[in-house]
């Protein structure tokens, strides 16, 4: 941790400072500039925190140098880690596709939608039974029963499923359907208590990226999940809130390149809800996996007019099967299979 | 609602709009302009969401014009509710100032804390048992026995407690203790079985603004607990996420005079978390009230400079009783009290 | 034009509405609905705006239907436009790289990238001379003396130039060295004395995207530059600015789907500025070639560490070399050349 | 100027570091930690960019710790600094509101509006000739002839006049009609080109901040002017752009606290552009006098409903006259006049 003092101090007031960390059990170089001092503190940053400081008398800023994060980053583990879903492996050189419907509505609705999403190519299959909604009067999802509909229209296909969790007293129908993968949604990344659960249950978790959370505070998210004993973790960018009202969130393909270096866990981008339109999500698609993104989220609904929620971002299964031919060829411009 | 529809639409494209429209038992009001044809959806349109019309072909957009928020929408309820926090009225002409440490330390800074609260002319206390943290590896809070050490305090100068309910599964707890009021931190504003959790009780709720939140999800986020039966609710700005960082967060005093529009239900301001820092706090506790606010939720600690947490942002005793002087007199100019 | 109207409104209120649609030449269309009245002003929408209506009493809002832009917007011309600049088309099945040093710096080094530019198949050169810099103590560029190093050193290979126009008394010299297109910074999006100066010439213009600006703001932009009578125009998305610090910006994938959708114009992407270090470079590179983009202006440098400003967002040559052939493969895989 | 190294480096990466800084003339101070080497530079930290060490292998980050601002900064000067606008004090205990159109229209609306202002008490009067228009087919202002009018009105209430200047071309004009403060508008933050143009100038500048630049970014464009020999500056915060939409830009308070920090010279707020609407105009007026801004710039018009542009932001005259008695009350409720 790096600790700026203004240009007016005592030595009394760098004293102060001095003894702080060494009472952490760290210790401090002071050095001494002509407009500020600066004193790093040597050893292990994680028991200190910049406000212990930054209101002392004649401190400017602190600001830690180290990563928060440890279980999750790379420099603690430098491979790519691949995660197992169900036996799909997710995070090697092989990219997945993860379609399905934004919300599971009928038995029908999800067994048209499985034979769809088999057929187009995909390994993996989506579906909301938890739905969060802004209003407390739009539909809700068809909770465990949405749950049981899913599990039985993607056996049919061995598809492994994806779903949403939004509240740890949900897990035990989780646990009872056997979901494949978890997913924890953008309005709840910072639902600490929600990340705590997951972390000691042994299922993959996809973590969605906050609304408006920066790359840090994802990570430290993950590691959240992380230092409960749950290691397998995929996280997934799904656009951020701007000041932009043309579109629904901006997807953020920096991110991907970010994460990639930052994290040896997968990276995966959810176009449809960035988006929020059909008609963006090829173009997305085709950035995201240009920019090294190791699989997709996409919404697919046999019959997107018809949609109970978020039918203007699902694409038909016509379009999804053209998606998988371009993703395909763009994958194997750099490098990579699909 | 209004459809708008494209220049070169077909009078099928129309008909399906308006089947859409009448088949959930509203009327279709067609206007033909040079540019553009408006299709007006006449009845509660309520029954209706964007994306019913968005993903058919020729749509353009379709907005809401009547508000999506029912129960906590000034429309349905003209005068200013006062809402009732153990015996102290929050939301009349009367400002209120809840202060109190980020968190609960030890039983000793709590009863040093509420005797300075007490001494300043406070009416209620806040502080936090269960804390919601960046990092896993910071101090959590002291949970379930933080409640009881700060009841105990607060008890003996008669103050209601405010504190942070983070899981559902805490209500227990906080029912034991008798916490006065509610308070859903800006992680969870879009928790949504925790806001239809403390719908259910019988409990002033505070809700803070999510950190990047509009006022439109925050009315609904509210209109979710609302809905549960339970209208003791509590608008509380705290700062919004912007590219600025000079500072945490940009407090946002229009949303004060937006939501008293809005809203029947009082608002209040969290100055510590908007500014991040002790000396931004009198400015921005000024500004809250100058603007119109009913109240301040203010950090304050016997001793800042060894708080567990947000060291930084706390008024120390001498600084709190002074904000109440200003704060008295900005009150007064505006014909308010203190 | 439509007019919306609260639910307590007088028929005076909407007389005074509908006298103002017709004094305008409009016809009012008004349609009554159980919480709302809405007005529909028919024909030429561009004669009013909002605020002609919002501050009349009883109105709630009010808002455009029609494209305010027309000029450039794909509703008024189909097909793809492609600007020629010094030869060489843009916006066609042909991506091109435009590729050169931050700024110019001296002959040697521009004759070097010059050479390199060329040497990686580029067939447009970029350079600074007139330099936009935060701080008025940083380098601010060569100025006229720069034009000349530029326009001698791409002569050399016939590389057309591209380069920053900052004042309108800088369009002399620019007219002098015959600047093939002119680019305008993101800090001038909305000079609009600037933008009309540009309108006036009969040279390309790179419009970049302003650091905040939305897609309508930007079209409106390119519309002040049309509307003078210059309609060769590229809009250059450059990242926005946004709460995330782990990057200096974030490049906005989803704005090359909107506007090729919006305008006729072409749109190319500076992955240099948007990142803001070399090591993105390539994987925005890649997300904005396989988004739909029609070009990119990218930075590179003979020898990135001695460059004089923004040394670390700059190619090394190798580098370029190397991306040009991924982004090859990659403008293949979506039917396109490079 | 500090630079963080990562933990996998040579001493040859670290000896280039050093090296580059002892060739700008500073000494570098090493501290290795068990994560990071640490690098600080002494001396003159503004020959110096954090460039020219992120882009050396083995450099994680490198960061100013000195302000880049020098003159406008309040290390440099310690005491408020007054500006005196036409003879009017601006800076010091007494609060000015600076009233008037948000254009110029004809003589008699000048007329009326130059006696609206004097009425209500306001000693400053403002008014737009030239108008930064989003769209090319609005009214684009009425120029040097707006400029004769607004002189020739406000004389005879000898009123000093404050207007916007757009591109230096225009500056020949400002001085014919002696423009007492010339305003920089918000898109012209950083026309560098501009801000050098009016760092010439003998008359007080007012600098509105951009919208979405930082605090950072609004000083450095204020130290362009200063550069150039004019120091009398006038920082106008007039709200910044982010994700809410329920109002035009979020009126950022906590700017004017932190500028009075940072700076010595004065902080106003412009309310009228922040929110957009004249019903959010007392109470945000209101929350900048209480947060300690220096003065006001409100926009009221004669006849608010038949103004050229803005119509819905202007107060009556009523309107100003009823906020000058507030914000009178306030001013003095926080120890200042109006």
């Amino acid at each position: 941790m790096i600790i700026v003092m203004g240009n007016e101090i005592t030595d009394a007031q760098i004293g102060t400072v001095v003894k702080k960390i060494e009472a952490a059990g760290l210790k401090a170089n002071i050095s001494r500039g002509i407009e500020r001092t600066v004193i790093g503190a040597i050893g292990d940053e994680r028991k200190l925190e910049a406000e212990m400081f930054t209101s002392l008398p004649g401190v400017e800023s602190a600001m830690h140098i180290a990563k928060q994060y440890k279980i999750v980053s790379r420099e603690s583990h430098k491979q790519n880690t691949i995660v197992d879903i169900g036996g799909v492996p997710l995070g090697g050189n092989q990219i997945q596709i993860i379609a399905g419907p934004c919300s599971v509505e009928t038995q029908e609705q999800m067994d048209l939608a499985a034979q769809f999403t088999h057929e187009a190519g995909c390994r993996l299959m989506r579906g909301g039974a938890f739905k969060p909604r802004t209003s407390p009067y739009a539909f809700q999802g068809r909770g465990a029963e949405g749950l049981a509909m899913f599990r039985k229209a993607a056996a049919k296909f061995k598809l492994p499923i994806v779903t949403e969790l939004m509240d740890a007293r949900q897990l035990d129908a989780f646990m009872e359907y056997d979901v494949d993968a978890i997913q924890i949604g953008t309005r709840n990344m910072q639902n600490f208590d929600l990340l705590k659960a997951v972390g000691k249950v042994n299922k993959p978790v996809i973590l969605k990226r906050g609304m408006s959370a920066t790359i840090s505070e994802w990570l430290m998210s993950a590691e959240y999940i992380a230092a409960g004993g749950n290691h397998n973790i995929i996280f997934c960018e799904r656009g951020i809130r701007t000041f932009e009202t043309a579109y629904r969130n901006v997807l953020d393909v920096t991110a991907i390149a970010v994460l990639k270096k930052e994290t040896h866990l997968p990276v995966i981008v959810d176009p449809s809800h960035a988006g929020g339109k059909a008609w963006m999500v090829p173009a997305l698609s085709h950035a995201a996996i240009a920019a090294g993104a190791d699989g997709l989220l996409v919404e697919m609904h046999p019959s997107p007019c018809d949609a109970w929620c978020d039918a203007d971002q699902a694409l038909t299964p016509a379009e999804l099967k053209k998606l998988m031919g371009t993703a395909g060829a763009i994958a194997q411009a750099i490098g990579r299979t699909l």
